[in-house]
């Protein structure tokens, strides 16, 4: 799956990109910062920041909250873990640019590891994502993982701190909650996962059989490589990718027995 | 369903709108124009474009083109309609701002008009959106509407030029596809279909039921009012609206039998 007909709107950009967002007046200040991989990501957003605080992985560095949203969290006996900074919601609002709906919260944390292949759990899913950088595409998938008990996402793209803010707002807590397994090379990716005794199962419109007839060979815990399509009785054949992506889950995890 | 949590990135705005846009150097040239209801609606993208002069419904009212983009057309035998403006990719960058991927196409088109729910036919399904305004989430979910065969798509939001020119783009062609039926009041839009022999499903979390439970009964082709939900084996709960969308038309769509 794909979603190369998407702009990106992010790229992955050190101290030394390109100045295109100044000169439009749309950078928001956190753009200048540190961006290397192991700087810091910004979170935003009421679930994904008390997702962040929840997870003992996770490092906060500096917590800067509304007055508001440091009543929520109290309310709530959410930790903050560090002692926050109480700004006025325009600060926020300054750093994450007009469009980001913060709700208070912006959490400057590291990154999250990402786990080796060979670490993973050997049952359950794990969606393997080729070609998908679009932030917002890509934390819809998170969310529905985390909905699905998806035990991982195997991807090559890398995202920068201000993408990684988008993908975790999109992703509502999920990030925290999917581990993202970052590898070069998508195809030894998948060969790890088959030695591993996965199934993998590629989605492609073109793909030789409906995912419902693989997906009940699934059951015999097989390990084989097989290339599936969705078949859509409507008049456009293809769906944007998260909505494709849940639609394998779903299918996936029904047919796992994982529905209940 | 909703989606109340991500901020609008746009409002409907007349030409005395607050001029934000302006201020902040994003205000993309056309925003100035007419957006009256009856006002041209923008709309760009290879597959937007494409289906746009594809549905005899819709009126061009003038069509920009780079070169590369008019080949294509001609390669494809797409009949453009109207004379189209032969431009530089750049002068189509100016009128949408910087992230619309248009492709080199951008057309001015009358809007569609919106069916009365007393017209549609009574048989298959038909989505009802609850403050949904979000043009990306309206534009995925008319995407995988048109992918399932779905009669017609019901919502009280109302959209700006600029906003269903990103929903059109969304979209991918499906906003020729499947017809939007804009009403006043929903509760009376759903009485209304219950009235004409639909049965009419809510989805809510806390519905009472599971939607597979539910929609088995819609092949006794009862009319009834119930409320169902998704259930998720997973830590989160909730779907992006259009993730949820999307599995609620598979689910209906396999009940009704339309999955093949």
């Amino acid at each position: 799956m794909g979603d190369r007909d998407r702009k990106q709107h992010f790229r992955r950009s050190g101290g030394k990109a390109p100045d295109k967002g100044a000169q439009s007046g749309r950078r928001p200040a956190w753009r200048d910062r540190d961006t290397s991989p192991d700087g810091p990501v910004i979170l935003y957003g009421w679930h994904t920041v008390a997702a962040a605080l929840a997870n003992p992985q996770r490092r906060i560095r500096k917590l800067l909250l509304t007055e508001n949203a440091a009543r929520r969290l109290a309310d709530d006996n959410i930790d903050t873990r560090v002692t926050p900074e109480i700004v006025r919601p325009s600060l926020i609002d300054q750093r994450l640019g007009p469009d980001a709906v913060h709700q208070g919260l912006l959490a400057e944390a590291d990154p999250l590891p990402s786990p080796d292949i060979d670490t993973l759990a050997q049952e359950g899913i794990v969606l393997v994502l080729d070609q998908i950088t679009d932030p917002h595409n890509v934390g819809a998938i998170l969310r529905s993982a985390a909905a699905f008990a998806v035990k991982a996402i195997v991807t090559t793209a890398r995202h920068s701190p201000e993408a990684t803010g988008v993908l975790a707002k999109s992703a509502s807590g999920a990030l925290e909650l999917v581990p993202l397994v970052t590898v070069q090379n998508l195809a030894r990716a998948l060969t790890e996962l088959n030695d591993q005794g996965f199934m993998t199962v590629g989605l492609d419109s073109q793909g030789s059989e409906t995912l419902g007839a693989v997906a009940l060979r699934q059951l015999t815990r097989e390990t084989c490589s097989v290339v599936a399509r969705l078949d859509m009785p409507g008049e456009i054949k293809s769906l944007n990718v998260s909505n494709a992506a849940v639609l394998a889950l779903y299918i996936g995890a029904t047919r796992l027995g994982l529905m209940g």
